[in-house]
């Protein structure tokens, strides 16, 4: 394998324009992971960074031909290993392909490549009076390609859908180095299977994607905040269960508790922990009458569950430093060290529930587990830390991360509700799932990965036999 | 074929509750077709009407130790032949699997059965503050299962998307008759390949659909009624583009023509074609001030774009009325003789320009057109109307038919909308996708369809063999 691939960067080289392939062993390193802290990775033959769909073509149709595997990336801001290499593939970063092609005012699509980072992406539609609404936490750095990977969601979600919601078409390189064009332009359409759906969410098991056209909103209408705090984070869940009982749908409802709190201030001193335990900030976006109706009733929604205080922001930059605090709470808790992040989504009505059985769990294992949550649409992520030299520790947050999966399953919820499978929900996933739903995934990824390159062994282990009797394999 | 087909439907008879199996010949005839005028279909050997899962779990595990084929059907509304019988098949209609099983306020969900009526579901819903969007124009007829088998649209879906766009999980009969769940009950999700947006639109081809649930909104909100009368189809479909242009996102938008309006006024006698020739009624629903000033804007592109007269409707009923009048169009036009149904839709600047190429084909060919359209996201319905004994008129409508569909696609636009491929758009799918996203439809039907069961014939021709070299078979 070793001699192959070598092989192979060499003939990379030779086909591809040159300062595609990556030689530098530290920079290739750099491009053998996502974020995802505790996944394992192995060391990829080549590093290629492609500018055109040609590109990718090649190096997709010389993989297949030799049977190389191929993980593909966007910034590797990803959380839960499905970026990472395997031994002896070809690793493809689109971190190169980040034009932003076309942005059509009156159709209100974008047409992109993958590497565009998705915080350019919403920038140029503002200078056009449109909005991309996908926001996930990551938008700064994280991209298109990434986030249609993984069907990305954010903070704007739980009013405005995720990125599937938005993904229209695509162009991607697909089977043997086939380049096809998957969906659509036009606002509706049902001409075949939903392949492009498909593909959103599918974590490059099933090709490559390397153009997109998104669907856009007009501009984002003004919001307004409301920000309460609680004693305990059972009681902001009961808050945001009030919010979903009382029939508002909030443009964001974000949860941050009191260990990342004060992540935050010990960062950046912004005096957040001081306000109490656990804050929750409610936006909403309804124009007019309708918009002050709407706060009115999000507020009374946090006083009743018992806020310790509460109110409507009436100072827009204070309310941008707050949302500005929420997204650094990840990057934040990253500083006291190395964190296994999760990712459950429970029914709304559920959010306390299962706040309080993580905070059992965080007791029971003795393990420090802080909290952020887009908390309006039940998307959970329970952060478990420990120090790195730690190793029971380690062991014992491994067991409560699968613990805490379970939980969700449970509750009527699911495993992962942004971040994707990659490899840490392996385990979640099938039992989520089930041995039959299972075996369609594997009949799919088999009927559109017929050589076997597209990312193996991410959302799903490959290479099982199908089990007698069974409909569905390989 | 004939005598094990015969013994198919005596073993049904045997391990099915009594009252299930369909003996009567007329009432099988009855459930032979949908109302695609024109498409083929077959004689089934057997038609069943099954109460629950267990009972489609039964006839999908016998049909498939036959090898017999299953077309699944609801209300038979289809307008693309997608439920036709073949020849010796099982017809399955889920017409007595009509219970709405819950209604979910808090986490704004309904659980249905697939022959629930569209506009049942709508209605129950109403009683408890919430909306079920997708409103296509046979809501009080066609059901739920039905509009997830094509992935119906409507009139509100400008503004609020299609069936696709409402569907969170469902339960279904897949493979060899295994019951499973796809898709969630959470508001997010992005555990494994996204299998139940797959299924919805499948056509019946991948499995059967046997509860639904889906995503509801709150109450819907009052709608403002603008209405334009224009000289010409095209002058009708420049108001279109300049909504369009104008940003403006109507609730619905629709267009009847001097054809539809004819027709609907000499069955219901509405006085609607002495207004003028080609009909607007758009609807838009910001609250307050922001749907004034919707409203105002949707007016003055009817005017720019030269209405012969427009108006805001001040009169509920009158609008309701009005909107009555555009979902009896269809109807009306089949009192006038075989209609064959387009439902091309484009670009929404490029809807004049369609409706232009239409006009042109209408002479050329020498056939009457008569055109309604949801006009604001360019899905027309083009309805090519000749009279019964008119063989050779016949022929030029199937080949404007297949004209119109060409024109679309040269246009950047999709053969079907909203109706599904079925057998009457099935050249033109492949026209739209070309041999290689063909083939990826081949390779995930046999991939999921192992006894080649579901609804053979559908979307694409089936049996052919792959070609040397083809990637994606078979």
């Amino acid at each position: 394998m070793a001699v192959m691939s070598e092989g192979l960067a060499a003939e990379l080289e030779r086909v591809l324009p040159a300062g595609r392939v990556v030689h530098d062993p530290d920079v290739m390193a750099s491009y053998a992971h996502d974020e995802a802290e505790w996944a394992p990775y192995g060391k990829p033959a080549a590093v290629v960074r492609p500018r055109e769909t040609a590109e990718v073509r090649e190096i997709v149709a010389r993989c297949a031909e030799r049977g190389v595997p191929i993980v593909a990336r966007g910034a590797g801001t990803g959380l839960s290993g499905g970026a990472n290499a395997v031994d002896g593939c070809v690793v493809i970063s689109f971190e190169a392909m980040n034009a932003i092609v076309s942005i059509d005012r009156n159709e209100r699509l974008a047409v992109v490549q993958p590497g565009v980072v998705n915080d350019d992406l919403r920038r140029a539609c503002a200078e056009h009076g449109l909005w991309y609404p996908p926001d996930p936490a990551s938008a700064p750095w994280s991209t298109i390609g990434g986030n249609v990977a993984t069907n990305a969601g954010g903070l704007c979600c739980v009013k405005y859908g995720v990125t599937r919601d938005y993904v229209l078409g695509m162009e991607a390189v697909v089977g043997r180095g086939e380049v096809v064009r998957l969906g659509r332009r036009t606002a509706k359409g049902v001409a075949g299977y939903d392949l492009a759906g498909l593909m959103v969410g599918s974590e490059g098991t099933l090709g490559l994607v390397t153009e997109i056209t998104v669907r856009l909103r007009g501009a984002r209408a003004e919001e307004r905040t409301i920000v309460g705090y609680f004693d305990t984070l059972v009681a902001a869940g009961e808050a945001v269960a009030a919010v979903a009982a009382a029939g508002v749908v909030p443009s964001a409802l974000e949860l941050i508790d009191r260990h990342c709190l004060r992540a935050v201030d010990d960062w950046r001193h912004m005096g957040l922990s001081e306000g109490g335990n656990v804050l929750l900030l409610g936006r909403c976006d309804a124009p007019g009458r309708a918009g002050e109706e709407e706060a009115d009733a999000i507020l009374r929604c946090f006083e009743s569950a018992g806020a310790t205080w509460s109110t409507r922001s009436t100072d827009p930059e204070e309310a941008e430093a707050l949302f500005a605090a929420r997204r650094l709470a990840y990057p934040a808790v990253e500083r006291l060290g190395p964190v296994l992040t999760e990712d459950v989504c429970v029914p709304r009505m559920l959010v306390p529930e299962m706040l309080a059985r993580i905070e059992r769990i965080a007791t029971e294992y003795d393990i420090h587990i802080a909290n952020v949550a887009h908390a309006g649409d039940g998307n959970l992520h329970p952060l478990m830390i420990t120090s790195p030299e730690d190793e029971a520790a380690r062991e014992r947050a491994q067991e409560a991360f699968e613990l805490i999966v379970d939980e969700a399953i449970a509750l009527g919820g699911t495993v992962t509700g942004e971040h994707g499978v990659g490899l840490l929900k392996r385990r979640g996933l099938e039992e989520e799932v089930g041995p039959v739903v299972l075996g369609m995934h594997r009949a799919i990824k088999e009927a559109l990965d017929p050589a076997g390159i597209f990312n193996p062994g991410k959302v799903f282990a490959v290479g099982d036999r199908p089990s007698p009797g069974q409909t569905f394999g390989p």
